[in-house]
């Protein structure tokens, strides 16, 4: 198959050094130094204490990659757009285009691109953290959950499992795939986001009062609008995942949390942003994610003033 | 007059020196080392470029100042119960509870010590700030408004009036208190509770987007729970109002945004927690104020944890 990837960040290094073993695969990044970097020594993949190196395609500019069958968006939710549109020229009558971005609505903007039934949206259990240049340390389970926007186009999907299997992803197509991307969303919206308002480790938020409340303030508006869409979820299932999740990473620090503290932009407009803008689909009201998503950009603003 | 004055941090310090004076005062506090400091040196007030000293009575026992006509509370709203709870030895049959205190609802605590008809509400436009032991800037303009929280026996107002301005206050007092300690209330549940949450200056709400619909959308909530109580404002009037303390400082620095910097415990409960008490008695629903009380005390326990 051959494949675009767009970013070369951890999680778009692990997807396209690993997919160069079976398929044409090219990444996208518009850090020259680290395109030159990844051209001359590939990228190396710690896993499980094993370093192997892979060497992926990669550019600076994704036009020069030739038409495609599939692009897997990597970039940063915010970067979405500007990466696609530099990817136009490779998206052809049957390109497919996935994200596996944390939150949820990519779908929104990905159709701009091609049609809905043609968008793949999804979530990964893997997880990666950068090194160095081309260094990235791959960690999780391997499983790579998709399915389609619109439609039921089975075989593209088993098309892109083909592609994937042999190169070490456990790829498995769901027809509810809104469902399983929501249930992530939970723990996202609530804890991620609440971890970067309060600038704490993601602990502290089950274990004290104040913080648990609100968390659990945040869960119950999404299981509203989640309902409303149709997708049913159990209270205290959520509510007991978020919890376990919490207080099993005594000293984890959640990306968004780790952007307000190093100034940088965040995705909430795709994390909390994406219950906002389903709840108004729904003339649902939901202050408290709407109070989020402002919280978060002040604190953007306030570390770039 | 006999004044117990409870607290002498920088308002208790300069209504007690002041009022020293010509009334018969007692300064309380828990601090005994600024017990005797105050003791042996008296109060020093830095006053326009000058210093007076005043020697007004003082001591950690509330009980050995005797009875009294009047107490005023000047602690932090969170010690008040423990403080007139210690000061139930001089609260006799015609004795009044006056605060000054920020923030709103404090006469429910108070009616608990002495009859509604005795408790005295007001603000103070007068500000300090504690230099070192004993020595304290007084600034502001000297106006004291108060009013009773229920009766209208004006004859006792008109008695602390007296007491009051001869030692260079201008009291004035009100028909409708509440409704200008509200107006007060409405730049502390917006700008003085968001900068604490974005631990800002002062400056940074008005002139960022984000930041200022939070704002807005507090005050809102604010006003309909002040609509519900009879209290009416006209709402470009207060936000104008906000938007300018805002921006005429722009180094500034609530106490509230400080005591979360110290890691202190702040006094939201009785500002933000104010507008939330009242819309639960009048069974609105105030989301962001109640959010905004949660994070808060969340945020305190981060900085104690």
């Amino acid at each position: 198959m051959r494949i675009l990837v767009i970013g070369a960040g951890a999680m778009g290094s692990i997807y396209g050094a690993r997919l160069s073993l079976h398929n044409d695969v090219t990444l996208v990044d518009t850090n020259r130094e680290l395109v030159e970097h990844v051209r001359r020594h590939g990228i190396t993949l710690e896993e499980g204490g094993v370093d192997t190196t892979f060497h992926p395609g990669i550019t600076a500019d994704a036009a020069s990659a030739g038409a495609v069958d599939l692009v897997i968006l990597f970039t940063k939710a915010l970067y979405s757009r500007a990466a696609l549109d530099g990817a136009r020229p490779v998206i052809g009558e049957g390109t497919c285009v996935m994200t596996l971005q944390n939150g949820a609505g990519h779908e929104r903007l990905l159709s701009q691109y091609v049609p809905m039934e043609r968008v793949v949206i999804g979530t990964t259990e893997d997880n990666g953290a950068v090194l160095g240049p081309g260094r990235v340390h791959h960690g999780g389970s391997g499983v790579t959950n998709i399915g389609l926007a619109a439609g039921d186009d089975v075989l593209l999907l088993e098309r892109i499992r083909s592609a994937f299997s042999p190169c070490g992803f456990d790829v498995r197509i769901h027809a509810d795939i809104r469902r399983l991307v929501w249930d992530k969303l939970m723990t996202n919206v609530s804890l991620s986001a609440l971890s970067a308002i309060l600038q704490c480790d993601m602990s502290f938020i089950a274990a004290d009062d104040h913080a648990w409340s609100l968390c659990t303030g945040l869960v119950d508006e999404a299981l509203m609008v989640a309902e409303a869409q149709g997708l049913h979820f159990d209270r205290d299932v959520v509510l007991e995942k978020v919890r376990t999740t919490s207080l099993s990473n005594p000293d984890g620090y959640t990306s968004i949390m780790k952007d307000i503290q190093n100034g940088r932009r965040t995705e909430v407009d795709t994390i909390s942003g994406a219950v906002v803008t389903a709840a108004r689909e729904h003339s649902l009201h939901v202050p408290r994610h709407e109070m989020v998503v402002a919280l978060i950009h002040a604190l953007e603003d306030r570390g770039r003033s």
